[in-house]
């Protein structure tokens, strides 16, 4: 089947949302965690979180155009922090219910039931039920010129995590720790492990590590 | 556990990069081809895909700095085209081996063998095998300053998947179709449904589609 530019366009609105949101393949479901500057906390569940680099340690996150209040991003402006928390098979339904669109005054944390937990060292607040919460600092909001939506960089300063799931290699067993992956706009998948790799190399044929 | 910021920087390097690319949750497992200005194919694993809007249809991806070679990079810059094509599980060797460092003048498809197909709208390889193939305009190459990354924001000028692979509502039946998710740098899962929820709203409980 072929689809044109002409072809997407003309779907229906929200026929075209969910399709085009699946196109990218499997994303990662974090909640990301901020403070107004009145001292509200807030949580909104993200699809959009990238890695940009390991020294220093950048991630970065999709924001959609502020032409209607996006608290998330008003208080990264304002307090120049934000927590980014995973997302576990057994808090699927509250991050889910995180996505409606409560009063800025309304922390979403009462809103569906999840903990909110203070760092020493930031004001963004964390979800204490989350197995795996970092703490980033902003560094740069970039504006995305052609759809007016924002890159916001953050630089990871602290991250929160049990000992027992970080592997001998340095990488986290997100299975073992039941992180989940969504695709769409609201399909949450489990995984389960084909295999790991060793680094490729053009002269030598693949090998499986596990 | 609790790791600051001075004790990611400590991390001996391929332990932190396992890390840290593990943080964000899991990834997208994606081919970006490319043709070089002398007529070369390219294919490179990208898991960096990010979706930026619906209308106009836009993603984005995530390129290294260009310190040393980055075909991908230099062909969009030159071209202004690259495709995107999910990695489903029977492709995931293939794919991985894309990651080598081969000559520029060396054709992944040819080295790992996978095969190339052109379109008639651009000049960017399509990977046959591929259940899913996105063709992109490139539309801007933004400098991310603060670690000399680039985000590559392409729109979506074609699509050519499977008609079953469409749902009802337009989400791709990725599952369905094996298309896989990707943790830390090397760690390729297959994925199984929890439950699509339907829309959230902050008046109603959250209820269960499927």
């Amino acid at each position: 089947m072929y689809l044109s530019d002409h072809d997407i366009r003309d779907m229906p609105k929200q026929y075209r949302t969910n399709f085009v949101n699946s196109l990218s393949g499997f994303k990662s479901a974090n909640l990301i965690g901020t403070r107004s500057q009145s001292g509200c906390n807030n949580l909104a569940l993200f699809s959009s979180a990238v890695h940009l680099g390991a020294n220093p340690a950048l991630m970065g996150i999709i924001s959609r155009p502020d032409s209607v209040t996006r608290d998330t991003l008003t208080n990264i402006r304002e307090t120049g922090y934000f927590s980014l928390n995973h997302v576990h098979k057994d808090m699927i339904e509250a991050a889910h219910q995180c996505a409606a669109r409560y009063p800025s005054e309304v922390s979403e944390f009462d809103a569906v039931g999840l903990t909110p937990q203070t760092s020493q060292h930031h004001p963004a607040p964390y979800v204490k039920e989350s197995h795996v919460s970092i703490g980033l600092k902003s560094r740069e909001i970039m504006t995305i010129a052609v759809n007016n939506c924002y890159l916001i960089i953050g630089e990871i300063i602290e991250v929160k995590i049990e000992n027992e799931a970080i592997q001998k290699d340095g990488t986290i067993a997100l299975e073992a720790i039941q992180t989940v992956t969504i695709s769409g706009l609201d399909h949450y998948h489990t995984t389960r492990l084909i295999h790991q790799y060793n680094y490729a190399k053009p002269d030598r044929p693949l090998s499986i590590k596990k």
